[in-house]
């Protein structure tokens, strides 16, 4: 796998606001900033368990035993097979920023498609597009060759 | 059941354009739309397993000792009590072209409720939406008896 | 499909003490058993709400626009979508009951196999394991061709 | 817990329109509007077990051995861990009515995140944001302490 | 609620050496011995993010807002719903030690049984089964009323 | 990671007869042989679709820009979040057979014992005692230091 793309610069490098107008679904950059939005009105509830997990759920995704690499796919398809597809989009992001391929990422997904079967096929379409608009390609568009 | 009516025609038969327009959500042929867009990219990304999953999710529907109606009535309780409202629009389609009645479409929604309980209620709204749309009576609407 | 066999019949017909024997996990006769047993315990807790959801439980597989046997098809694939092995039990001895052949079967569960992906093949195996014990030809067991 | 709100006076006190102008996504009173009008058209298809459901459904949650705001919030946390938003944002505001805190719902979404996992984490987020707009802290905004 | 009932004294006051001879399944007691096994192969493995979820998991069944006897019955009817016997079993004791009347059970599970539906029905067997083992009415036997 | 073992080594390594007294429940050798049972049931029914994902389910875990060994890993937390405890076990196994060291699967449970949430503990104990019997530790004994 090649080497990680700092999350700073991933707005600026990977949708640009011209395609953005074009999609009638949020860009990725949209999600996140919704996303931020949301974690703050958590923050604002949350007491200290809630916190705790919060703290966890960034910890376990470190360089280990296992690279953070390995960790995002093992999170995206976790998520995928459990069909959650704001956690599968989080998880395609940083799977991008890690530096995971396209090939390596069409095989986990493959992965969780065969274990969780035709009702993930909704997720695996929007976890495609995700990644088809970080990948440079567009979303849905393009005459690009992958 | 009576004869199921060919896709190719579907559109123009069950949902006018006049309706769309006071619909919040989009029409069934937005989705399909917006569906075959989403297929396209993940094709783009398909290696041999993904496209082999997606030829058999369409052979495992055809008519064999079981009818395709009654199939497609499987795959839609199937959906619906795993609560994915893609596959249960898609296959509440599926079904009308099959020439599955209300009664029928009903009578195995509520298998599906009751093996499923109060969680799929929001699906069962859907699916009865998206059944209202192609069944002529309208999103939501009028004054029309079943 | 033909004609349904009655219940009371059934453990006479179906599995005899003679292949129990060699048998590591229940017989469905057990299984009956053991279920009976425990229905009795819940009723002895049981408020109305839950009495009325027995009730409805029983109600919603009765004929109406579509027979039985494929509503119990129908409750079938959903709970082994659901991946409840006791549920899919049950309903293979209903289906068993109201007629279903083992081609019906089989391919009713093809449709929940490509639907729910290889997270159900343990629970695949299991229902057609309870289907060869009904089916006559024996657990695991018998040279005798499908 | 403190008494709770009459339904009758909710859409005033706790929303008004001008917060609303600013959401992306749909208020809590759009969203009872369209679930209104859903649960019609599931009326107009529904037979006899569909609407059993139903009406278990509205009984099971009243004052009994447990008041009617520990049912809510059963259900709530019931919705959470399956994860389904509608049902979620439904408790949400029956929590509210029955007079449910702020801390008392903080700890059973809590519970409902350590029991269901990371996964669970967008529809916190969504469950949080729905509250604060019912808590009067407005959605995402506002300078106010909890 | 009347008062919990302190763990220590569990095993000797709730099931004695006799009833179990009698049971196909395993008592509470095994159950928990197991447990407590296999918790200790965990430990063996278990680095920093596993252990630390163990403690957060013990946590946030604490009083607080809400009291410990409520809160174990959120944890009890989210395991139900997630249909999973092991935590269903676990819940079902701690709410027995924290006061929690049969009423109250039943009324939690009621909750759960519609909002998960027919498919949680084997695990209302084995909950309501555990429970009459805790609650001296004997395993599925007695004539004593409840 | 080190290079994996040949399966028809393993059942000589990895458990012996002598620590299969004291465990309750069945070895990992017992439950390849009740697996293997079964799938010459589920081979005996199974029509052109059954067979086909049978293939693909093989296919799919095959060294491709992703090793096999990433791949198990992959089916190993889809499978643990999705809680199927003898896919855990199937995977557990083939990690080990394909040189997946302790410390990353410990690793890979630990992100989906976060996605999935308590509720996966009890599978996590099992995936764990698979993993300590073909580890050499012995089925939830010894001394011996990991």
């Amino acid at each position: 796998m090649r080497h990680g793309i700092a999350w700073g610069h991933m707005d600026r490098r990977y949708w640009g606001g011209e395609e953005g107008g074009e999609m009638s679904e949020e860009t990725i950059e949209e999600f996140q900033e919704e996303r931020e939005r949301l974690n703050e009105v958590v923050m604002r509830y949350a007491g200290l368990s809630m916190k705790r997990f919060y703290g966890l759920d960034g910890q376990v995704y470190r360089d280990g035993a296992l690279p953070a690499s390995i960790k995002e796919l093992l999170g995206l398809v976790s998520s995928f097979v459990l069909r959650c597809d704001d956690c599968v989009k989080y998880h395609v992001v940083r799977c991008h920023e890690e530096g995971v391929t396209s090939e390596e990422l069409e095989e986990a997904l493959a992965v969780g498609l065969v274990v969780g079967g035709s009702i993930t096929i909704p997720h695996l379409r929007r976890a495609l597009d995700a990644w088809s608009e970080l990948d440079g390609s567009g979303k849905g568009g393009g005459t690009e060759a992958e």
